[in-house]
């Protein structure tokens, strides 16, 4: 019965929408969090309503499902204060699981949230022995990375931040971040290694306000970095709409400096507490835009989910879950590349004058001290421009916008 | 070269999407305020944009779209501060419009927030005078209102509030407010009118924090006055938003205690100044669950639109942002009968058990006191019920949630 | 060395800063939860970082402190799952405790959200055997808190909601909980307890967004009740913050209708995760014009502190937390107490026409009738009055609020 | 009788409060921006509430208050369209206030915003004429700013940005607002000027979305600069918090990386419309907070307040609202100061570690390879550090956080 209403639904896509183009597939670089599908369900208010989720069995389902790859946290696969023979076999039985299933593991990370060790940050905990702590933990793992040939280590520091004012001097704190990743990078130097840290912003919970809170206040500390190189971004959907931010726009900037590196994509209902939701969840419209601005700014990246399935499913609700992430990714895929091929989009951009602002505001090839010196004696450009009269002229963005909600909504 | 453009689209529908079913038509009962496509864009930091459009040519307008009628404060017609005279002659060029057109007045309300004597409100200004002024000014309108047939006339309270704590003692200025409602309630009953009043909720803009702030508290304060029979709410999807509420729930709590009298459709990209974007725009996810909430419900009011086409466009942008309001929420309307009548839906509901959220808890046609008897004596309810194999049933949300995204995006 | 610290503090404080004054006595009733005291620190991404807190001890380390009560949901004292035996031997130990500390139980209430049965809510979860046995739950701890004197039963209901729009019928959800609550009732009433419920609302987590979100839509709720008389609302001042509303505003609004049957104490910083922050913290202005409201409105109810001491805290930590809840409360006390005493305060007041909004709009002692008859008489109401004077003049907020400020920063 | 009243609320004051310690003068270096005490009131639902006010007749005002200095944009000052002659005109009358009362001008900015043309940005408008223009607006005023002494050249870019996702390609309105700033500077550096240009971040309205929404955004934007020595950020405290960011914790940041050029003082209640309340209005712990950093950190530069008096305000609340602002600033510092200066307070962050925070984590005086090599071979950092022991070892962040509220609220 499943099977003829999938029939029937097929029958009703948008001739657009060809099923074999929203079917996940390895290619589309799906990669999915351990953490993700595993999540128990334990919130703020609830204990667990799911079992826990061996690894092995995650990375057959993602699989299945047409995932390109899995990544975790080192306690996601190993258990805190595992021995080193645990470890071991943890690891080797994990590394079977991906060679069976031919997933990869981009990307890995560090859990510095979950043990009461942590409670006051890691990397910027005002205990030293902490912070030592903390940066041997990262570095294990960093191992581990490297030897299942990780590209990206992610570093989202969950804790390192305050709920009361005198309790973090920010601005010393900040020193010891910086002195944290400025070993890590001096490590992966060292080694050899061919990995780069990815700095993961999130404005506040669990901590009442976290340092480095933003896509920009991320990018602006790796600028003070000894290797700023080998240090960018990864921004994830809700973090930033916890903050009300626009998160096509943090991307763009992101790409901008060059410094996307990884990213997670989930979804979010506005400014409240980490949901997590499966991507496309959430803000809609701005979902269609990011995967817009991914596929045409040639993002090369995996697509990384990080959500939670919600804590009233069970297991067959999780893999829906899991599913839904890409199947919408793929239909805003679609959606989005149809209306950057509609010549009637491309119309509607040039009237809305997209196209004169990839024009230079100085003259096309001109030094910096030649435009400002043909700006400067320009009349046309002060003395004698008709503000008023500009100040008339539509940008006609309402007919833009309305092209692209009617191919949102499958309704071109 | 435009309805060549229209064509391909057309031919790019999906089958469920009949060009025929998404024109407006006045059976849709699509209204507009005249303060809506008549801003002008002033905004807290910019001069306006665009030109004072006439009245009547907005009636004619938004009837050429589609619309089914207008609503207006009464200084949006009558400019504050005309004489009889005048005032007559606007009205009279107005009324001519709506018969030459056919479109209906079926809502006014009262400006009382432009002019400085409103700085601080105005059924709970603190200075005696001002109310009983405003008092005035809303019956005159009130006279016009049934003059024109409204059967609605709106409240929106938008400077009823306070920027700091001394300034205004709420419990005072809700007895105020309620003496205002009673006082204008004696009035409509006394004229023999059949006029309802809509109360309009907004947590704050332009003061700091606003009376009545949802349509929670609108709701509650209804239930004190002393004809709570003639009053309803008014929601609005940004104000709501603004406080970052679930817009479709705070109108089906509307529909439960009878009161939804009339409704402000517009968009709001989360918690931030009011945005009074076009329908659609914002959370279109929320304006799905809407649509679908209105026409479920048998919601017979007009499809209100209060927003403001943005100061970036020319009048051309004006009309194509009010058709684009429409356009929206005749596309939901159909993404939402499809969801419903989709088989493969209503077997998810199904196995989501919204059928058992309709039973009763107590036993079919108990009264209270049978039904309590009954649960009290029920061992299966307690000492017998197993709430650890209760709590590993799924609820098969997430599946349910990407059926309606399916259909919101056209994909099925 | 602690002890001459303190004796020169002692000496700094401002004349009206009587230690005394500020010194917590039971005669102050302050309340706290045993879920907050005990609060091991579990949060979304972290173990707890406190071992378990014998109920026991908090009642004796709270009598230590000044407290006048403690309050609990069922499984605070009694582990879900426990034998009859093993219930009375918790209740036994605990009355005990009571009875040496002189410590009262002025309220319980039920926990209907940390096993996973409830994942779906409790009154409005799909599934019925969930609504029954959430009943049946609730039964049994009212009479426990018969048994044990409490005056009020507070329901919150943090799962009754959903993460999305199809999964949750709103209104027949609110059929399912005006059922619960009118059982409820029924049961008190049959049973003759003299016990008042407290619906305490919440706008999101755990759940996407909960049913009663603000004050305001439980206040609204309460309306439909079968027994509207014993049923009231519980606000707590980090959950209407949730939603970026007035706190004072709320609980005035709550006072107007007589529902303030009980409330929560604590902090947050603005529109983010439930903080639970101990109270004073956060919003220092909004906590303020709290307790000068409480105090000036005659509010008898126990000031009930519901937060959580931060999970950085060990127990040392916890007790400093819970001991500058009531610290805060009663310095803010006096500096309201202050403000309201001050000449120029009082003078301030005056000029901002406090005492113009407490006259009655129409004349003092006409009917609604006469005095919407004399209004529409009252020339000097509209025709001949000069709007535009009246718009000139000055409020006087500004001036009155620094005094406010001056007081609350002990600078007068 | 205002005479009588101060005496007795000074014989209130704390001993640490001494009236002479609180009463604004020039070395304080309070400035206000005309736009401030000269805002009429005119809001997005209201007609302006106040007369025009003279900007001599504000110079007046301000040095009498205690001011150090005025700000303007050339509009302010100078209305848009005037000629050259009115300009002279202006400029001249302006310098004389400034020279009889002895007021500077430290910081001048450009209106980018007012005027329809601005509709769609100013630096990055799609229209290549408008952002010609735009450049050349500024770069008069710049040679005013110069003329006049400024050090600071503020640019608020209020409109760049966009309500929906096609309207802006962000890159490429990134490029060319890195364009506008390089011309900028090489102007600046051209002339010889010594001024820097502060950047200031807004993250929406008016726009939907601005662009360089936070501090984070900006300070990673002026790396990308070709003159990034001379551009810095002016951090407003709302604008932050209209995206429930920690304000200290990003003037910290700003710090850190040496960029805080100027920054604008004010009050906002949370995240909702832009609110300018007057400094210590809204979030006072906050405030406090931050004036400890200022005055600690030994910012050097204006105190600028950027706040708008209250539309519900006359002249005389206007200026009670500006000296509001500087007394509560000078309050703080005093409430600030002593918590420093307590010897308590300095156990307690001994206590809560803030001493082991500012020891480097790898060893005093070791480079990054031999901090590294060191850690790696430390067994005591990893292989025999008792997590679970460490784990347990309380942060003592409330009894300092108590402290520092009793400091705020003069209670010590």
């Amino acid at each position: 019965m499943t099977s003829e209403t999938s029939e029937t639904s097929a029958s009703n896509l948008t001739p657009s929408l060809d099923p074999a183009r929203i079917t996940p597939a390895p290619e589309h670089k799906f990669t999915f969090g351990l953490w993700t599908v595993g999540w128990q369900g334990r919130d703020p208010f609830g204990d667990a309503t799911r079992a826990p989720l061996d690894p092995v069995e995650s990375v057959q389902r993602l699989a299945e499902l047409g995932a390109y790859g899995v990544t975790f946290h080192d306690d996601d696969l190993i258990p805190f204060g595992s021995t080193d023979a645990e470890r071991d076999a943890h690891v080797k039985r994990f590394r079977q699981a991906l060679e069976t299933t031919g997933l990869t593991t981009p990307m890995l990370t560090t859990n510095l949230f979950t043990h009461p060790v942590f409670k006051d940050g890691a990397f910027t905990a005002n205990d030293r022995d902490v912070r030592r702590f903390a940066l041997r933990k990262t570095i294990r793992n960093i191992d581990l990375a490297a030897e299942l040939g990780a590209e990206t280590y992610v570093a989202w520091g969950g804790r390192e931040g305050a709920e009361s004012g005198a309790a973090k001097d920010v601005r010393v704190a900040l020193d010891r971040m910086k002195e944290a990743f400025d070993l890590l990078g001096e490590y992966v130097i060292e080694q050899g290694y061919d990995l780069r840290f990815a700095v993961e912003p999130k404005p506040n919970e669990p901590r009442g306000d976290i340092l480095l809170p933003t896509v920009g206040h991320a990018l602006a500390f790796i600028n003070s970095l000894e290797r700023p190189d080998i240090v960018g971004v990864n921004p994830e959907v809700g973090h930033e709409q916890m903050a009300g931010l626009n998160f096509p726009h943090g991307i763009a900037q992101a790409l901008w400096h060059g410094k996307l590196f990884h990213l997670d994509l989930n979804g979010q209902t506005g400014i409240k507490y980490d949901q997590d939701l499966r991507f496309g969840a959430g803000d809609l419209r701005s979902a269609f835009w990011l995967v817009d601005l991914l596929e045409t700014a040639g993002y090369q990246g995996p697509r990384h989910f990080d959500f939670k399935p919600p804590r009233t499913e069970d297991y067959a609700g999780v893999w829906a879950s899991a599913a839904g992430c890409m199947r919408n990714y793929l239909i805003l895929k679609e959606r989005a590349a149809a209306f950057r091929a509609d010549p009637e989009v491309q119309e509607a951009l040039r009237a809305s004058r997209l196209d004169e602002l990839a024009l230079t505001t100085r003259g096309e090839g001109e030094s910096l001290s030649e435009g400002l010196a043909a700006l400067l004696a320009d009349r046309s450009a002060y003395e004698d421009f008709d503000a008023n009269a500009a100040g008339e002229r539509g940008m006609a963005f309402e007919h833009l916008d309305q092209l692209a909600m009617d191919h949102l909504l499958g309704a071109r």
